[in-house]
């Protein structure tokens, strides 16, 4: 068969599935991820072997240590999986949620029903943890799910896959509600992107280069972010010792992902005393920090930033320091240089506070918090599915209900439209 | 300049005038939305003149009566514009809910807020209200809109485009908030479709062609329809006389639509009695019907339904009616050839009503309601900008809500990540 067909067939049998999935009820669905808990944890000696063909290949080809390491499956590492999919089995269900229901004058009433998005395509790379993380949340949700991990995890992959499909078949639901795209020819991609008819979102996870080779190439829509270029504004009424606290867990408490602050702004009024209070704290932390011309008069050690330095995602310990003259400024920054990720605000002046909640048109935008809590656990979402920083249908952390749509509902006794 | 860089410049204004337009308050933009309303009525004889050289071009062309109808303005239709701008005006602003706020375990405060879109695109042809009907909907919501309707319509737009942005510069609010392509290359939705950093999101309004031409070339998300192939199963169950009032509103109130009824399903064990008297009423009504066999037993004079019956969007006098053995076999013919847009069931029996609106996943589900109600204004969303049949970010009709997103907020007192 050709690898369109293949393609075809397999989304096609997902959608039926996806059908059955739609209408269960949460018990069952509930019960199926427990299920599937038990069964990776009682597989672990046939996952760990499945693993080390993924390894071996990986040290072949010379993948760096830290790659390496993201591919690694160990006991402890399958515990968590199945850990993951009981937290998720112990969330409150979002299908069949009717979210108001109003009365219209000729007395039909018309609500809105919470219904699954029906297929859902998750093109990933390197962790394999992300096979059982998303198929749990899909499922959970009521949607059928196609997971396209990337070759260098593909023995991984599929036995987890295999795994989990065996719960679904112990309880006679149909195993095509969860697919592990079992070639590692790129072209499966495309071909799936192509399934508009079968498929109704995909989500890719992985780097900036695997996001736009999505994006770029999707008939379908796609939820995805790029990067977070993720800012803190310490307002000239910042209680320091606060602003200090914040802008280093936001930078060093993990600086590899999206979600830690990449550019300081600080207002001018307050630069003589915060900057060289920041700068050294910073330092201590191992921060390589580059600024502004103002915060290099108060910090004249610090490397010059360049506009390149307000665009940087470094994921890494450097950060851009700038002083602006006002809030708006700030603003400004923020809507020319950001990434619509994370953004917070440092003040103890209600009115900045208001103003940034509602000028700063990010996803997360916060007041005297750490940009750290940008993520679908911390902000009580249960388990985060990916991140949005595009508008449409999510736009910030995504969980369950994320993976649903609403359909209107109407009960009538009879009327008709004059 | 290029018509590349004209739109993109074109583009770049509208997302500066939408940081400004996203701030403004309920009060502002109602008075903007007032303002243009009689700005419209008060240059009747200009729009009347302008809309006059369409015309002239229509005609020339040899447009089809029908075609031009729909083109003509006159001062009853400029008062519905006005009238319609009115309306929206007095819709609540959905920009600033706060949908919903909670406390995590460390005291941080995290709710969601209603933001706008920031630059919405729309695609049309033909009725030149629209410019106006979106205009009104996009700005009310906060948005900018870019506004590129038919050429055939070009003089009639641009002379309302014209009249709306000295609405805008009155109040000293930015005229780019409110673009009217002015050429009529199609050349130039392709280079707008490429903005993706500028355009949020392009609403299509118009034929299939149309439709499919801006979903295959946009990297900007798109919310369309298709088309509405509209079911209305009558259960074993329903009381006749509802029944055939509700399929014949259903079907011929207005039968050129997208939510008028084009297939009808009946139960086998009521065939026998309703086929026929379903069969006269149509008939009488003007209505051509393609049957199945067991519709062709009892009513013989009805021609054979084809397979290509059940995929048909007749928009027309035409309907196709099939038996079916139960309700499963209602529920398959609408999942294999309907197009997701408005489904009824007719029935006096609650349990099977409950499993149409469960099963069911179109994104509109009655229970003894004509098709015909699937309608944003009908609903209750008081004025519709649109209606999706695919599943993300809106399904079914759409109002202003649907022209926003959500962004999360998060309140702390200087909490940061263990």
């Amino acid at each position: 068969m050709s690898l369109r067909n293949e393609m075809l067939q397999l989304a096609r049998e997902a959608k039926q599935a996806g059908r059955v999935m739609a209408n269960l009820s949460s018990a069952v669905k509930n019960d199926l991820l427990l299920r599937m808990a038990t069964a990776l944890e009682q597989n672990t000696p046939a996952l760990v072997e499945a693993n080390e063909h993924d390894l071996a290949a990986a040290r072949e080809q010379g993948m760096a240590p830290a790659m390496i390491d993201r591919l690694v499956l160990n006991e402890e590492r399958i515990k968590a999986m199945a850990d993951g999919l009981r937290e998720v089995a112990a969330l409150p269900d979002p299908v069949g949620e009717i979210t108001g229901m109003w009365r219209r004058p000729n007395g039909i009433q018309v609500g809105r029903m919470r219904i699954p998005l029906g297929v859902i395509g998750i093109v990933y790379e390197s962790r394999p943890n992300v096979t059982a993380d998303a198929a749990g949340l899909c499922l959970k949700s009521g949607n059928a799910v196609i997971l396209r991990g990337g070759s260098e995890a593909i023995h991984s992959n599929s036995a987890i896959g295999k795994i989990l499909k065996q719960a679904l078949a112990q309880m006679n639901l149909p195993a095509a509600a969860l697919q592990v795209v079992a070639t590692t020819d790129r072209g499966a991609i495309l071909e799936l992107l192509k399934l508009e008819d079968e498929i109704d979102l995909i989500i890719p996870r992985g780097g900036e280069g695997l996001i736009r080779f999505v994006s770029e190439n999707s008939r379908i829509p796609v939820i995805k972010h790029y990067k977070g270029v993720c800012h803190v504004f310490v307002d000239a009424s910042a209680d320091f010792e606060m602003a200090e606290r914040i802008c280093l867990n936001s930078k060093v408490q993990r600086p590899g992902v999206c979600n830690a602050m990449e550019t300081l702004l600080v207002h001018k009024d307050i630069a003589e005393t915060f900057i060289p209070r920041i700068v050294t704290a910073m330092r201590q932390a191992g921060v390589e920090i580059r600024g502004c011309e103002i915060t290099r008069e108060f910090a004249p050690e610090v490397m010059p930033a360049t506009e390149d330095d307000w665009f940087a995602e470094y994921l890494d310990l450097i950060l851009a320091v700038r002083v602006v003259d006002n809030q708006k400024d700030a603003t400004d920054h923020i809507n020319r240089y950001g990434s619509l990720h994370t953004e917070t605000i440092v003040t103890s002046d209600y009115a900045h506070s208001q103003r940034f909640l509602r000028e700063i048109n990010s996803s997360v935008v916060m007041v005297n918090a750490s940009t750290r809590f940008s993520d679908g656990n911390q902000l009580g979402l249960g388990a985060e599915i990916g991140i949005s920083t595009t508008k449409l249908h999510s736009f910030g952390p995504m969980g369950l209900e994320d993976l649903t749509t609403r359909k209107f509902i109407v009960l009538g006794d009879g009327q008709i439209r004059a």
